[in-house]
């Protein structure tokens, strides 16, 4: 096993394309060797830059992520989509989307086009996406393009979770108090109007600029800028390429690059040190139905028995 | 601090109505009393049913819990309505509702009726929502209502987590595959069709016992029934209730009943357990910035940056 995935450390390191799935795949799965592999491509990342795209399904985010990938193939960038499709919490099913769509850069073997869900990985895809983010990054790939297919709580923390943050809206899509009422109104960097050549589009950047105005950003020294683009023509996509860049020059500049980035790592190891418990909790009391049967009979109060749980699990563990 | 609670915990016990309030707003807000309120009340719950009712907002939820309520009233049932308005976890207010609703009920002892948001608790909804539950099952309520403003996750799992689940949708809501991406087709014990007397009504209700016949009920000896409601004009509330009753005798007949109950126990107690070790992980993350510093460094990966941090906790509370 060891040997394997040394062998696949290789391979992603040395930018091998069917390495990188593979590695991807593991934590799809949540296999027991992301801890061998993310031990292995750790020291080898922290370069490439990331930009998250959410919104509403139908406001246009694969054609724009396609003009994207497009504009910065022409300033010679590698570049990866990673497309997360959650799995539904109910059906345990997941909305595959179209592995292949951009047939346009199917053939550039600068693109990487990656969907992703999560099938077992316990921390979900708060946990997923920055690891597969870190298996691009290992690999080399200059800039990790981050599209959720639509915009739920899950999609928006893993969207935020980036360096530079879209939030891409289309004239029909609706009015402000849908984009505050979905919460992501303070984790977009950029917002796009996408379709911007249909009616309403100026009504609708000039009502995100007013929200803006009346604050919530989450950086108080950056103003998000509102661009319109129409992905359908490329209209648009440079400007929306630069913004793109004057907010990773913002990061470098006032160090919220770094700091940012620090904060979402140790986020992440909170989260993954407290799925461990949790595993171990569960099998605590998978072992113990003693206890169980001591708080049905009301015996013990469920304060009374996590305190018990914790006790014996730390005493196995410890 | 502990005879402050001890008589807090009498005044629940004797059914004291700003006792319950008092009690509720203490696990709104995470207090520390709560460990010992649970202790005191714990033996004195298991008696109340709990009924959810989730749906999207303008559906009718409130006016049906109200002709609910209305309903077991004059069965000479005590009752409590639980109105969950969830805290965005972005803005970190809480879109409280309507606290002075159902004023018909508002003088009558028999009834309880309280808005709820987490302010400070930090299971969040999840964990909040069942423990203020057995406060008004251990002063004495014989049903309690939880109605949820939305139709979120987080909400989906409140509602859930009760003995029958109604999912209510209105016939100009949409259609079925909307219900099924909201995830709630499978909580629903009972479906409800409200405002009945709109066109599509029928529609509405045909394309929900489709999709109860194509499956994915969460009890398979239990096929959802959908009953045709008008709140505002109480048509079909009677139905509604039967079809309630006919749940709750097919819970304890089965035995599923103390089944569900002891397992959203269990899950209760594990994410209790679970949140306790997060909080201490957090902690341990902020006393230890070198931690921080060697993460960023790339020395550590977070996986080993998780069990180091285990490894510490563990230690300390061991």
């Amino acid at each position: 096993m060891a040997t394997d995935v040394d062998d696949l450390v290789e391979r992603v390191l040395s930018g091998d394309r069917r390495g990188i799935a593979r590695a991807i795949s593991l934590v799809e799965d949540g296999a027991p060797e992301l801890e061998a592999l993310s031990a292995g491509l750790y020291a080898h990342t922290g370069n490439a830059r990331t930009v998250g795209l959410t919104g509403s399904p139908g406001v246009g985010k694969s054609s724009l992520t396609e003009q994207l990938v497009r504009t910065v193939r022409g300033r010679d960038t590698t570049v990866a989509v990673l497309a997360i499709d959650p799995t539904s919490p109910f059906t345990g099913g997941a909305l595959l989307g179209d592995r292949l769509r951009m047939q346009t850069h199917a053939t550039d073997p600068g693109v990487f086009i990656r969907s992703m869900a999560t099938r077992g990985h316990l921390g979900g895809m708060a946990l997923a996406a920055p690891e597969a983010i870190r298996i691009l990054d290992a690999a080399g790939t200059d800039l990790v393009l981050v599209e959720t297919v639509g915009v739920g709580q899950a999609e928006v923390e893993v969207a935020g979770a980036t360096d530079t943050t879209l939030v891409v809206v289309s004239p029909g899509w609706g009015d402000a108090v849908q984009v505050a009422k979905a919460g992501i109104l303070e984790i977009a960097d950029v917002f796009v109007v996408n379709k911007a050549d249909r009616e309403g589009a100026g009504e609708a950047a000039r009502e995100l600029e007013l929200m803006v105005k009346m604050g919530a950003a989450r950086d108080v020294d950056w103003t998000p800028p509102v661009v319109r683009t129409s992905a359908a023509t490329g209209e648009g996509v440079d400007d929306l390429w630069s913004a793109i860049e004057a907010h990773a020059r913002h990061l470098e500049e006032t160090g919220a690059l770094e700091r940012n980035r620090r904060a979402r790592l140790l986020a992440e190891v909170e989260t993954l040190a407290s799925q461990r418990v949790r595993e171990r909790v569960h099998a605590a009391i998978e072992a113990d139905p003693d206890l169980a049967e001591r708080i049905a009979r009301r015996e013990v109060d469920p304060y009374r028995a996590a305190a018990l749980l914790l006790e014996g699990t730390e005493a196995r563990n410890g």
